[in-house]
């Protein structure tokens, strides 16, 4: 579909804003969903002026990850791409990735010893602080720099995480790097060893057992941090760009390394913030406005309130998102989409597999069939449920920007 | 899907009519859609008694031109078949196309030349006359009639548009026939050649050049008409009659050379009508009621009005239609199944991707969950948005004329 896509594209002067409101759909508390509570005037008018329907982020009753249902938002089917955790991180943290290299999310973590074996006893170092993280990983870089002919680097993340990068002499693929975590997952039990779970993987294996025995002699000495969970072990994803695709300029304005990440991957510019909250993307938004074709906004506070399991923060994000709605139509965007990238019900405290609210704002939307944003009127819409994939579709033909199909 | 159908398909005694209102589906305009303002009293009783839904003609977003869209309801599926414009409008000038031929849609066109320069000043020469038009055909048909081994022939169609034949010795196919568009789409510019753009056309590419110089040197003297542009080259697409796969007889009443044309390539005779217009289908219906299973009607003034702007013109062909509904029921066909291939919302000036509504009277029906013949209402009904590739299985369905699927 992303090449029928970009086969029917013309490119125009249109300018597109894609909001993604983390996980914001919801199952209902009392019979109301959060976005049903929320107090949503300005989003209460925008609905009615918009397209509507709801999406299914991959296939129904399918619960995605945040790599894959933005993906699916930006047009690629999330069956046939995949981004790698550790890339996602890498990318997240400024790292450059290329066709090279490996990218492994770690945690620190405590062991303890007993003779020939290691018992995890925290498996994330007690959350030592960013601050400590980064003396530890300064120390593993001046030390470790490469094993065998593979370069290594590190990179701290928050807290406990940070991002292991292996780089290669020759371009490396997936097959080549499919690599059992070291991560039990729970305290108390041994770490795995890192072994291939295919023969291309062998190779990489050895360099990962190699390394792992460098790291932990020069981590023997820390209290806390005195081992290493690797995890998400990745290699770059082959994903075509949005440039590449449709010829036009892409910026994303995102406030958590992770988004920042995927959109880097497809190609969006990352753009600066004055302040790392909503404020400052509307801002960014606002003085980028004419360099660039396509914009995604991204809040993260709505899913991060939905695994709390606090469905009244989760209301107030959703609120104080509604707030900036006038000063984004003063933009004059010609389609404004508000949806998520899937659903994070607080009463089920995860990410879920829940029809996602999707209006599309544009002088072609056939309007008026939701009366407010939420999952309940949104299924009014023509849209009704349709698979998140399809979202850029919709989004380009209210641009004016696809060509007929076929003749 | 349309072998499945086929091979589930047992034939019966029912009598199909498809009502195809060309682009029928709107936007809202004042809250309102051409649908929704329409008066019309038959339809609004005949779609409480029916089936309801609304069509997505290829793919959610994707705005279809004529063919794929016909192509669809019909049964096959657009993503896999195809036909060229230039056989489209061939077959709609009742030129018969085999799988020897290369049917090539032409504009006489202006040009003005500059040394070794040719500018195309007129790419529509004017707009000549269709008399004209006939004059200047029988002029090129009299002088050209082969290039190499090839045979040529040419035939009017309306104002300055012809359709340009190449019958060569032994079949070719599409591959054969990659050509570049001679019509650079805007005045001032020069023509292209028609060369070749892949190593398979080569040699049709050399008879088409040849064939310009034949052309261009007849044309010499003419004052508007001196030139012609080729578009939309194109082979017989290999596409499965009605009567292959279900081994029933089916009929077209159109108005429209194209939809005839269409008609045919899926295996439909075309009737004679009396007068080209509703009425003369509606009698052409009534006197071959018995000959045939399944008949294909299309109202074309929707789209035409649609594609003017023409909110009220379109709503008044919506409102003319309504009132041979009677006529129709009188007739006591199995089914009646009435949509558009696409929608045309006048508030667009053209084509769209929008849902299309549909109705699917039968005594199978699920009935009663439609009020009324419109975009709104029929969202409501249990087909809910499908395929239109699935519309025929539908009506088969209703007309009890499928076996079960599997045990």
């Amino acid at each position: 579909m992303h090449q029928l896509r970009s086969k029917l594209f013309n490119k125009n002067k249109a300018k597109s804003l894609l909001v993604v409101l983390d996980g914001v759909g919801g199952i209902p508390r009392n019979n109301k969903t959060e976005l049903q509570v929320a107090k949503t005037k300005n989003l209460n008018k925008l609905v009615k002026l918009s397209e509507t329907g709801c999406h299914i982020p991959i296939k129904p009753g399918l619960t995605p990850g945040s790599g894959s249902a933005h993906l699916a938002l930006f047009g690629y089917d999330p069956m046939d791409f995949d981004i790698g955790r550790g890339v996602l991180e890498a990318l997240g943290l400024d790292i450059k990735i290329t066709k090279k290299d490996i990218a492994i999310r770690g945690n620190f973590a405590t062991i303890q010893k007993n003779g020939a074996r290691k018992i995890i006893t925290d498996r994330r170092a007690g959350r030592i602080s960013t601050v400590e993280n980064n003396r530890i990983v300064t120390k593993l870089s001046k030390k470790i720099k490469s094993v065998d002919s593979v370069k290594i680097s590190f990179k701290s993340g928050l807290d406990h995480r940070f991002v292991c990068k292996l780089s290669f002499p020759k371009n490396i693929n997936q097959l080549q790097c499919m690599i059992k975590e070291t991560d039990p997952q729970i305290d108390g039990e041994q770490p795995f060893e890192p072994d291939n779970l295919n023969k291309e993987s062998a190779k990489v294996s050895k360099i990962l057992k190699k390394l792992l025995i460098l790291i932990t002699k020069i981590l023997e000495d820390e209290k806390q941090a005195n081992f290493v969970l690797l995890r998400g072990f990745s290699t770059y994803p082959n994903i075509p760009t949005f440039k590449e695709l449709y010829s036009i300029k892409s910026a994303s304005l995102t406030t958590y390394p992770m988004y920042k990440g995927i959109s880097k991957l497809v190609g969006m510019e990352s753009l600066n913030l004055d302040s790392n909250n909503l404020l400052g993307q509307i801002k960014a938004l606002q003085k980028n406005y004419d360099n660039y074709d396509f914009f995604y906004l991204h809040i993260k506070k709505t899913d991060s309130y939905g695994e709390d399991g606090n469905f009244n923060k989760k209301v107030k994000v959703i609120e104080d998102f509604d707030k900036y709605i006038p000063s984004i139509l003063k933009m004059n965007f010609d389609t404004i989409t508000i949806t998520g990238d899937h659903s994070t019900p607080s009463m089920m405290k995860s990410h879920s597999w829940h029809p996602v609210p999707t209006l599309i704002y544009s002088k072609n939307a056939f309007s008026n069939l939701s009366k407010s944003f939420d999952e309940v009127e949104c299924l009014k819409g023509n849209m009704q449920i349709f698979e998140a994939k399809n979202l850029l579709t919709y989004i380009f033909a209210h641009s004016n920007c696809l060509g007929k199909f076929g003749a």
